[in-house]
């Protein structure tokens, strides 16, 4: 995707100087500001303190951290502590584990000697791979706008996401947003409602940021907007990411989700979630009950920043002094409320039995 | 209700300087500022810029205003055109219109000479009514939380409302937050989730503090967050208020309520709205169709003001730059989702049958 109009991807690793290079996105939209990762520790902060954020970039993050912690230590003990750091730092996001066992494995019968090169080729080719597989899912899910946009083709179709599943959560491209950028390249005309998404406001400051950067018309709105929207025929389709999907389709994703799929299903608006076949757990199937939700700080609730008139950054405190603030990252939505699960293999049903096939083929293809 | 320990409303009228003072609610919870009132613009722009909000409470003190523009002009001309210029200041809640046509009424057939002093009694008598009113609504919810307390006396119960539907609505005790404080008198240990409510923050903001002030254990929660504690039986009831109610019992409260119905309905959640019978329109039924949704200013949405840690007023851009926005205030929740409707005549069921009973107790009590 472009910032500024000049091509950009979230993460990429210069290999003469063994250093990886991040957008720290906690100063978006307000600054762009590129940082190197080099220990263990600078990749591990920069998952936990959200520098790095969305399931699909957190695993590679992940992966080039892993390698470079091989580079420094290349024995197995090691990197298995290494690899139980990295997994520590987000308790959600599946695909943290998924990238790290992959580095894991792809050095396990390599000499000690080789593994940091091994490791760094392995991170390089996850890199790699993310980029298809959202463009993947970018085509399969355009598919889907294409049909809608076929069944009305005056009408500027109203797409609605929540949070961030954009190319700033994944290399490029993004998942939830992937199809609505095919979607612009083939000149369908679309608006989309980035909910604000607190209390991080990854909408407000991430994906309206990048619709804005890549020139696609969307407008901010509260979190508690979606249900009257959707009453009014003002939502033509729910596009969401996933950080976890259960083997019978439910999907958690970031806080606030479930109430939308909600509210869709009450309105008989689509509601479908797009996701790399990494991000689903095959070893769940009820999401309420196995998922283990992230609790993060009050101070993400009861503090906020921007910046003043004078484009000066301030934190200031905006809910009642004193008052205690609890802080859930994510929720699940059960997959009876999801419409169809966007895949880089295409799109699936929320049920178990056609997620049987899916993960037939994923195991097959590897 | 009290602050800093001490007795407090929300509005009174010092008969003798003809003023009536309020607490410039905009400013809360960082600062306790009491202002005057005395033209028909300070009524107009306190209702308008919500330094006055609250369905009840923007009654009242158009109420006070009609007063106060009746004793600067009492022909029947001027005082139908003071009563639109105040009607007009926010179109959503029924009470401005319903507490303005009763002064208007109160005078009608009253001499020009005595049309200021009969509306300003009018007015206080109004005020003394919404005070009986929320602490009967503050009863009859109590009787609710009190059956529920019975079924299982050593819990703590959970309570989420959203908003600001306390005493800072109202002249005193509020309408969904009478029956908490009753219930506190009582010696039922209970919690509040209070939902932050976006864009305002009026709970963040107004309901955290009034219930820390009240010494209410309680805890702020992002608006995204209800779905997932009631998923997880962390809300035994959830009590919200209401700006317009119809005669079939669909409820227009602050936008997002209807997420909150939604996911109330899909755990088994009783979903309760506490009203004065003032806010039923008893000329529509249908909530989506019939009740205007106002629109406000983009900038409650993307920006935010707060203190930063010297405790210095900041109000900062916290969104994308050049991304639009747009502000819903209200939504509207079908009588199917509401369990009960509490007002000062007892619980209702949200259908026309029983509201129809409510009519014509309403009507006969007039």
């Amino acid at each position: 995707m472009r910032v500024n109009n000049q091509p950009q991807t979230t993460l990429w690793c210069e290999s003469a100087t063994q250093t990886t290079f991040i957008i720290d996105q906690t100063l978006l939209p307000h600054q762009l500001d590129i940082i190197p990762l080099k220990t263990l520790d600078d990749f591990c902060h920069s998952i936990s303190a959200m520098q790095v954020r969305g399931a699909p970039l957190i695993g590679i993050t992940a992966a080039f951290g892993l390698a470079a912690a091989i580079a420094v230590n290349p024995q197995s003990t090691a990197i298995a502590q290494a690899a139980n750091t990295l997994i520590a730092t987000r308790p959600t996001a599946i695909n943290l584990r998924w990238a790290v066992e992959k580095i894991q494995a792809s050095v396990a019968n390599v000499a000690e000697a080789q593994r940091a090169d091994v490791a760094l080729q392995h991170a390089t080719r996850l890199r790699q791979h993310d980029i298809a597989t959202c463009e993947a899912i970018g085509e399969h899910g355009y598919q889907l706008i294409a049909e809608q946009h076929r069944r009305n083709p005056n009408k500027t179709l109203n797409i609605l996401t929540h949070c961030n599943a954009g190319w700033l959560a994944t290399i490029d491209w993004g998942t939830a947003l992937a199809p609505i950028y095919k979607a612009q390249q083939a000149g369908i005309p679309l608006h989309v409602w980035v909910d604000e998404t607190r209390p991080r406001n990854q909408g407000a400051k991430l994906t309206a940021w990048e619709l804005g950067q890549q020139g696609v018309p969307h407008t901010i709105i509260a979190d508690n907007t979606g249900g009257h929207l959707m009453q009014h025929g003002l939502v033509d389709l729910c596009i969401v990411g996933s950080d976890r999907t259960t083997a019978a389709g439910d999907v958690c994703n970031k806080i606030g989700t479930y109430l939308k799929a909600l509210s869709a299903n009450d309105n008989n608006v689509p509601f479908y979630v797009a996701l790399p076949a990494s991000t689903i757990d095959w070893t769940i199937t009820d999401g309420v009950k196995d998922i283990p939700i992230e609790e993060r700080e009050a101070e993400e609730i009861t503090h906020m920043n921007g910046v003043d008139a004078n484009g000066q950054l301030h934190e200031v405190l905006i809910s009642a002094p004193g008052s205690a603030a609890a802080n859930y990252g994510f929720d699940v939505t059960p997959a009876r409320l999801v419409t169809g699960l966007i895949t880089e293999h295409g799109v699936y049903s929320a049920n178990q039995t056609h997620l049987a096939e899916l993960q037939n083929r994923v195991v097959n293809a590897q």
